[in-house]
């Protein structure tokens, strides 16, 4: 699949340099101009490395006990995007002469980014450039730009200036008050040695700590000569030669970043990787892309019959998942991904519940390494509790890169407890889909446990119900409440899932082990299952519906209707208090419940809390429409739930939200691919395997996706005729349909 | 009475500045030696006009809509204070030879700071040095310093140095986490005029855009020389003369202070205001200083017999009142009065809960000042409320000069929507002891009318009950909280006071004018009405307690005994949630409206609800001793009564906070008065007139006051027999005792 522009726009630049990013979990290049762009063009070039940081102090005005201090900050990088071209005099840009074609193209399939341009100069030289690039998903390490150009209409003199630039600051914008007027410098060149034909530059954050080297060196057009500089922070080569009409050259620049939270010696590994990665042209590190993408893409394919369009995000949003997500078990999935400074690269909620459950069911192996980059920041959660009071347990940071609370609004930020249960949430499925016990024993149950007694230090007792006071659910439109259902229904969850887990452990004798590990006795394994069994769920009598929390109902209802569209997203128009005196959700809290636990609740209830929030929802936080996209396919309606994809789906593609330039909304891409899964094939991961509720929207012929459990990759078609099942690999599995038992055994039966 | 120390301790020396300083309500100057001190010795050296402030920006980092931007700062003055002496060659300082004696001493009756040193220099030279200081109670502009200084064993020159310095900071402490490392310039010198003596220097504040000048002027020893010189932003004058043993010299500085908030032009009205100062001997001042505190304390004498400590401490606490509200209609009382920059100079509801009563009952003229300072910053709070949200009506900031919210953390500040209510108290309570309904027809009633409004767009009716949701009671330990009983029970007698107030305005036929001047017709009366009447006020049935909100009393409730004594005060302990998760108050709350608003209250629940809520309150807050002693005064637990209402009398003057070099707990100063009154006596304001309980304390002989009614003035004194009253001045009036009426009339009566 191919996301494609075939037309140059200005106003677009800084949302295209987000959308033709290139990544690979570990490695991040957003798709500048290697060239550059005037002044007056937006632009936020910049590139990352997942969890690589730099820190500074949050001032606060009035700072009470326990505030966040300091802010991680995931660090622009070295810019080695830059290649500029004098062709026979003249500059290359494409804004000056005429550009007789223009297309920029990501291929999905492939995994390369590619703009193709033909220019004629202001002096009526034409020239077609290519230019290609991937950050490898073979060698993470290694970001490839290949330019390739031909005369069209000219022969003469060629001058190629490709730079290295260490001064580099994080994005600014002086029009945006959200945003630093200069950019902060969080890097700090120590070292540069040139050494036949490659640089080296080493870094150091200012303040965190942290050591980069980067390394360039490059593969010259034939006949061209070479010089290279240094002025201070800033490495310049020129290749100069000439060339003749018809007669095309190209060059391939190599750049690779190495950082000393993967290696104890950067500089060692970055000039290893440099030499290996430019022994080899271009078209190899290509063949090898295509090669890994395939093979991530073999147990994860899915697509659309139908719906052209909506196929293609879907494709999108998967390559955009794979390119974002952490594999070496340091780094996890930035909100935005790889694809810019947005929310500073930190880790949310969001990896557990929105894009967790596509690498679960596609490549377990970066599940696994997501959980154990959580399990690395457990001691930075259980500091976190104490720093908040709590004698026992731990509590995950709402934002952070290395485990630290980064978020300076604690209100929606630590008061999120939530996210405990939404990280052993994960553990519980990743558990269920691979049955790897042994993993569970070693990490699981030390993060599960630690994370579960927490949940006894906050709540407490009162009629025999357990209660959890003072926190925030999901929706950030009502704050620091007594008894949020999501947050209480989700505790229950970990509470049971824990207590589950230890009798697997037990009859496997794994128990005694793991138990010391977390110093967690069968008394407090009780404590667990009474405060599960005894959790006060809220409830409302007269409306039939599980209640926000103890007085959400109880608050004045706001009349969404009655707003201007202007002043949509609430928050930037309204005072939190304003917002938390009403009834109105900036996005789906008990309806996400009702989605992740619907066991034992009734389905009238669940019907009916699905319309009564609906109604209250702005959907200003892009985690919401996903949900409410699979939870009315949930309840049979398909039209709504057509409606809410298609917003999910076109998100980023469509800019939707006016902020994709800073960045790709990584959750709602997970969404994407859920809102076919578990939205409209109805799939669920229970202890007793996989359910489906398959249903096709009108207009869609057909539409499949692939999943692995266990030990099977299964090909999922659901068409008008039902859903079918092909078994591609293992020994088969039994699924529930529509409540009803179905076994996928190879030869595939029909369904 | 006079405050006094007879030793010197430098570990004290910043307390002391505060304790020590002089003020008027316009100009305040902390008590500073006028040689200064070494580094090393913590001095807060600074000086400030009630309500003349700078500006800066407000960082977060993560704003959302509607948090305050602006910053205001009471500013530091130019520093005047300063005057060096050489005595014989060698410089007087507390820190060098040896002190024969060494006193610091506030006479209250006077007004006069005084600091007595007999010295005896490093090569053995004898000086006895007097320095008495006043800010005037009748020129409040000008601060005046007398240096009277006799050698006692030598003969020989003697040089002065005086400075006035524009370069100064505001305070600072790299120590302390919460003051700023380095002080933050917000004065620049804009000229300084040398002319016959006296200089003139013109300031502006770096972005509030105000101006001040600053004036200042000598009467010399006679025979003494004088040069004056400037550098920079100091003028430094030389005096130089000989003395003899025996003979006396002394030297008078005058220092005047005008601001642009007062005066079209300052530097006019400082050069004229220093002409005059400078005219009259410094005996002149001090006799006029006397005679003005007088005539203020002829209507406030209060004091113990049996108690001659905490007799002082009242005295003191009298004074303190005085020197701090502010006469003008521009200023009004900061937190810690005009002694020093804590809380920024701003004004809370300290002013209208805790010191207005006491200018009311005494110096109703004060009262009026206070309520017009407070009607001019009704603008401010209209633009607060619709920033909030709102879309009517006037919510007043939380903490401000000049009107705007200058609380960065809005859940203990803007969230506090009850400084509405107080505020309304105060106008309410000024109408029943003055009787003034011109002013209430000018002034009053259009900020009760707006800041009504406010309470009706907050809140909403649900079952026939009107409530108020998201906000947050006195009690800053539980915050954003649902129908607060402090708030609601504050808001209905807001509403209900502005209804009678209409009414009373309308038999006067004043109301049509008024109702116009605030755009009210009797609809919008009549649903003020309604919300008063339909006002949810929380109980519990099982504890037979008001509850403090909705939700307080289900949640767990806080061990205060199990917390460590060096983990109070808890905020700076524990994080806000865990504060708001338990049961457990920094201060009155629910028994501060048992305090304010008891009628229709039932006895019991009165007394139930002071011993739930007393064994979980920390008092934490300054706020908070001075309501349980005089509520525990009112249900008759005198001991209790008694050991708060010490704890209070003595917080500043023996420091127990550990924070008065900040500056002074200006409404617990307001809070020793309303012990006495409002605690032993048991004074109430109410719509019949005065109500009185009175109890005389366990080992006090007696006590006594005075107070103003309507046209008037009545000396209190409650001994074993009970109260008496004396009418000093006036037609006569009736009073409730124990709820019985008795009639104060000429000649006084025997009770």
């Amino acid at each position: 699949m191919q996301i494609s522009f075939d037309r140059f726009n200005p106003r677009e630049y800084a949302r295209r340099e987000t959308l033709f990013h290139v990544a690979n979990g570990y490695l991040g290049v957003r798709g500048s101009f290697e060239e550059g762009v005037p002044e007056g063009v937006r632009s936020i070039r910049g590139a990352y490395i997942n969890g690589f940081y730099d820190e500074s102090p949050i001032h606060y005005e009035e700072q009470l006990h326990g505030f966040a201090t300091t802010q991680q900050s995931m660090v622009n990088l070295p810019d080695v995007q830059g290649i500029t071209l004098m062709l026979n005099g003249e500059d290359f840009t494409c804004f000056t002469g005429s550009m007789d074609s223009f297309s920029q193209q990501l291929d999905t399939r492939t995994g390369l980014y590619l703009r193709e341009v033909t220019w004629t100069s202001p002096r009526g030289h034409k020239t077609r450039l290519t230019f290609r690039r991937l950050a490898s998903f073979v060698m993470p390490q290694l970001f490839a730009v290949e330019v390739s150009a031909e005369a069209l209409n000219w022969s003469g003199q060629v001058s190629i200036t490709s730079t290295q630039s260490g001064d580099v600051r994080q994005d600014s914008d002086p029009q945006d008050p959200r945003k630093a007027a200069i950019g902060r410098k969080t890097l700090k060149v120590k070292a540069v040695s040139l050494l036949e034909g490659t640089s080296l530059m080493r870094l150091d954050t200012i303040a965190s700590g942290l050591h980069l080297s980067s390394a360039v060196g490059h593969r010259l057009p034939s006949g061209f000569s070479q010089t290279v500089a240094r002025h201070k922070d800033v490495v310049t080569w020129r290749f100069e030669g000439d060339v003749k009409a018809g007669q095309p050259f190209s060059l391939t620049k190599y750049c690779v970043f190495a950082d000393s939270r993967r290696f104890d010696k950067p500089d060692v590994e970055a000039k290893r990787l440099l030499e290996q990665a430019s022994g080899q042209p271009f078209s190899h590190w290509a063949d090898l892309q295509e090669k890994a993408l395939t093979q991530l893409m073999a147990s994860a394919q899915a697509q659309i019959t139908g719906d052209e369009s909506l196929s293609r995000s879907l494709s999108y949003a998967m390559y955009s998942l794979l390119s974002s997500a952490g594999r070496d078990g340091v780094g996890n999935i930035a909100s935005k991904g790889l694809s810019g400074e947005g929310y500073e690269g930190h880790y949310f909620w969001d990896t557990e519940i929105y894009m967790f459950p596509f690498f679960l069911l596609t490549n377990p192996e970066i599940a696994r390494a997501l959980l154990i980059s959580r399990a690395r920041m457990l001691p930075g959660a259980i500091d976190h509790a104490r720093e908040m009071g709590h004698a026992a347990g731990a509590l995950y940071a709402w934002r952070t890169i290395t485990g630290p609370e980064c978020s300076s609004y604690y209100p929606s930020g630590s008061a999120q407890y939530h996210i405990n249960a939404d990280i052993a949430h994960a553990f519980l499925s990743y558990w269920q889909v691979t049955g790897d016990l042994s993993f569970m024993a070693d990490t699981g149950f030390q993060v599960l446990a630690e994370t579960a007694r927490l949940w006894l230090d906050a709540g407490h007792y009162q009629n025999g119900q357990f209660r959890i006071d003072s926190v925030t659910g999901p929706d950030e439109y009502t704050c620091i409440v007594n008894n949020n259902y999501y947050t209480n229904r989700a505790a229950q969850h970990h509470l049971r899932g824990l207590c589950h887990l230890a009798e697997a452990l037990k009859k496997a004798g794994l128990y005694d082990q793991a138990a010391r590990a977390s110093a967690l006795d069968e008394g407090e394994l009780a404590l667990f299952q009474r405060a599960a069994d005894s959790m006060f769920l809220p409830y409302d009598e007269a409306l039939g519906i599980c209640a926000q929390d103890d007085s959400f109902l109880s608050k004045q209802r706001l009349d969404l209707g009655g707003i201007p569209r202007e002043r949509f997203p609430l928050l930037m128009h309204y005072h939190p208090l304003f917002l938390y005196r009403h009834q109105v959700l900036k996005q789906a809290d008990t309806v996400l419940a009702h989605f992740l636990f619907e066991d034992g609740e009734d389905e009238e209830v669940i019907r009916r809390s699905y319309h009564y929030y609906e109604a209250i929802t702005t959907h200003d936080s892009s985690l919401s429409p996903c949900v409410y996209s699979m939870m009315a396919a949930r309840i049979g309606e398909m039209d709504k739930a057509l409606d809410y994809y298609r917003s999910v789906a076109t998100l980023d593609l469509y800019d939707t939200h006016k902020n994709t330039a800073d960045g790709i909304h990584a959750a709602n891409m997970g969404g994407t691919w859920m809102g076919l899964t578990y939205g409209f094939a109805g799939l669920r991961i229970k202890a007793d395997g996989l359910h489906f509720r398959p249903h096709l929207p009108d207009g869609w012929q057909k539409y499949s996706f692939r999943f692995r459990f266990r030990d099977n990759l299964v090909e999922a078609v659901v068409d008008e005729a039902g859903i079918r099942f092909t078994l591609l690999d293992g020994p088969g599995m039994t699924v529930m349909v529509d409540a009803r038992e179905r076994l996928i055994t190879a030869p595939a039966l029909k369904a």
